[in-house]
């Protein structure tokens, strides 16, 4: 959820159509169908734009190399496994993790169209990047949408010693008549693992509880962090670790794919192996429970009330999404900031395909 | 989650079985028919025998009460408003809450045995008590079971500095092989409003960043407390409010009930008016994804792997649930502790309607 850097020395200001202009050119020089060029594109565009900057362009040049060195399929053929009612079972054949699960979640919305609910549970994905992007697809058709994915091991458990569950992310998106969806993606850890690299970056101290070190002692050490806290703290840590373990239950028990434990680690060195990653998307039509009419009063009431409760000092409500839906007008406006890192890559893929760089 | 007292002083230990028979006699004795007796007393008694103390018996006086002003409906007529494929709107009649959600729930097992889901919005119910006994329902069915409920307002948004949404409680369950169900049952607060009432017993400061007050700045002085801070603390609260509004979007805008700052406050002065609150039951069948055997593994898999995973000194990994089994196995043993408050309100009880009190 943390917008890492902006544009900043070494970096650039990039125009949302260059940007997503060079990641399908990228995606499609390695070889990637249409399909996985165009969802691959859509999930790291929707946090780009949003300002979710761990999940946006900069996985460009990570995506690429699993396409090019086989742990993701460049032309999958995704299929239904089963359809039973208002359930069903998509094989992703190993696609990119964009197309997986917005392919899962269209199925979802298509049988909730039909039965009031849809569940999809997804089979040989793999990292799908930013969750709230596939909850979107269902608010999108007027439906709630709930996208989760487990992940390599990187958060321990409620009084743990080693990495456990992933950040398995939680996201859940509502339509909202005459405005953008409630639009809610958390990871079920205390802070994102990028949040430790930046404070590192800065030599500067984490909050309490958030990570911990190799014998799962809390520290505020950035340089000490071996696995994040789940979400909760020192204290309330078996939430955090429960809303994990129930992403890690819908996406690989239900999926019949890998625990968080078993999936190969995201960085590599390994990028030929498809990782046989899970993950679960379960549209609602809000028509099915009440009339539509009564359904957007009860979004336009329950959204007025949240905007104009008090505020504390220095402080400022906001319902989930809208500081990202702020910020995406902002990028909208003025460009969407590429940090050095990423910028370099994106250099190094321009030369390798023969690209040209989204520079101004 | 928090077990208040023990027996202690002033208090007295209670056979499981005596309890339930006196919870059942006073229902009885109020005039509630012989659905809401049955419920009302399974719901009270899933949390006395987990240890869920302040969602146990305490609650007897509570709805004792409600049921003789009229605020419950002691012989209420629940009835399907609507069925659509996989969906389904319950009507309960201004039930005890217990036997709304427990109804529901039954509602939504019975579609997802049909379509592998179903899910089942709740109107006209009321203070439901306990989420995990809705939600253990379904796992006794061999269903992923899930079960939210809005509530009177306590807890502040992020960065807010007014009661916004109730302590909406979240609960999943998922049945488990050879053992008894993975339970997670929290509130999206940080903490329950009880541990604010035993800290100021006790006097005795909170932990930081779990409540606020009346200002909405956060205090660790549990007689300065006039609300809860959602889960996650001073800077990731915006996680656990969110977890609390997808369950308000669930439980009161998608039933078309009252928002949780629009209900009326569960401790009266109003005893005598319905509180129109709603509720939500979800139900997935396993069996729709993969083979029953293959279900069972993954789970068999998962929670071995949790238990054996390190724990911190003095500390101990627990999969949700199992400090409540562990503790219902105690609590079968040796007998229900009854802390004072409730011992008395149960004298006045047995005195009002010549009822035996539940004492060895």
């Amino acid at each position: 959820m943390t917008a890492l850097t902006n544009g900043g020395p070494g970096g650039a200001i990039v125009r949302i159509e260059d940007l997503d202009g060079f990641c399908r050119a990228a995606l499609a020089a390695v070889g990637a169908d249409a399909a996985t060029v165009a969802a691959a594109t859509a999930g790291m565009m929707h946090a780009s734009r949003l300002g979710v900057d761990s999940h946006g362009v900069r996985l460009l040049d990570h995506y690429l190399r699993g396409l090019s060195e086989g742990r993701l399929n460049r032309r999958p053929h995704l299929r239904l496994l089963r359809e039973h009612g208002a359930t069903a079972v998509l094989d992703a054949d190993h696609a990119q993790g964009a197309l997986a699960a917005y392919t899962g979640m269209e199925h979802a919305v298509r049988l909730a169209r039909a039965h009031g609910t849809g569940a999809v549970a997804i089979r040989n994905s793999s990292h799908f990047g930013p969750a709230g992007a596939y909850a979107l697809r269902a608010a999108e058709e007027g439906m709630v949408g709930l996208a989760v994915c487990n992940s390599d091991s990187f958060v321990r458990l409620h009084d743990g010693a080693a990495r456990f569950h992933g950040t398995n992310p939680f996201a859940v998106a509502v339509p909202v008549p005459e405005g953008e969806p409630w639009l809610f993606d958390m990871a079920t850890s205390s802070v994102p693992y990028n949040r430790v690299l930046l404070y590192r970056g800065l030599d500067r101290l984490l909050p309490a509880g958030v990570a911990s070190d190799e014998d799962g002692v809390d520290t505020t050490d950035p340089h000490a962090v071996a696995m994040l806290a789940p979400l909760g703290g020192a204290d309330f840590g078996f939430k955090g670790a429960g809303i994990g373990g129930f992403v890690e239950i819908l996406s690989a028990v239900l999926a019949g794919m890998r625990l968080s434990h078993e999936i190969a680690p995201m960085g590599g060195p390994d990028f030929s192996t498809p990782r046989e990653m899970g993950a679960f998307c379960l549209a609602l039509d809000p028509g099915a429970f009440l009339p539509r009419a009564e359904f957007e009063d009860g979004m336009r009431r329950y959204l007025a009330a949240l905007r104009t409760s008090p505020s504390r000092a220095g402080g400022r409500v906001m319902a989930p999404g809208d500081r990202e839906w702020e910020e995406a007008e902002r990028r909208r406006q003025n460009g969407i900031p590429i940090d050095p890192a990423t910028l370099d890559a994106f250099r190094r893929i321009a030369d390798e395909y023969g690209l040209s760089l989204p520079l101004p």
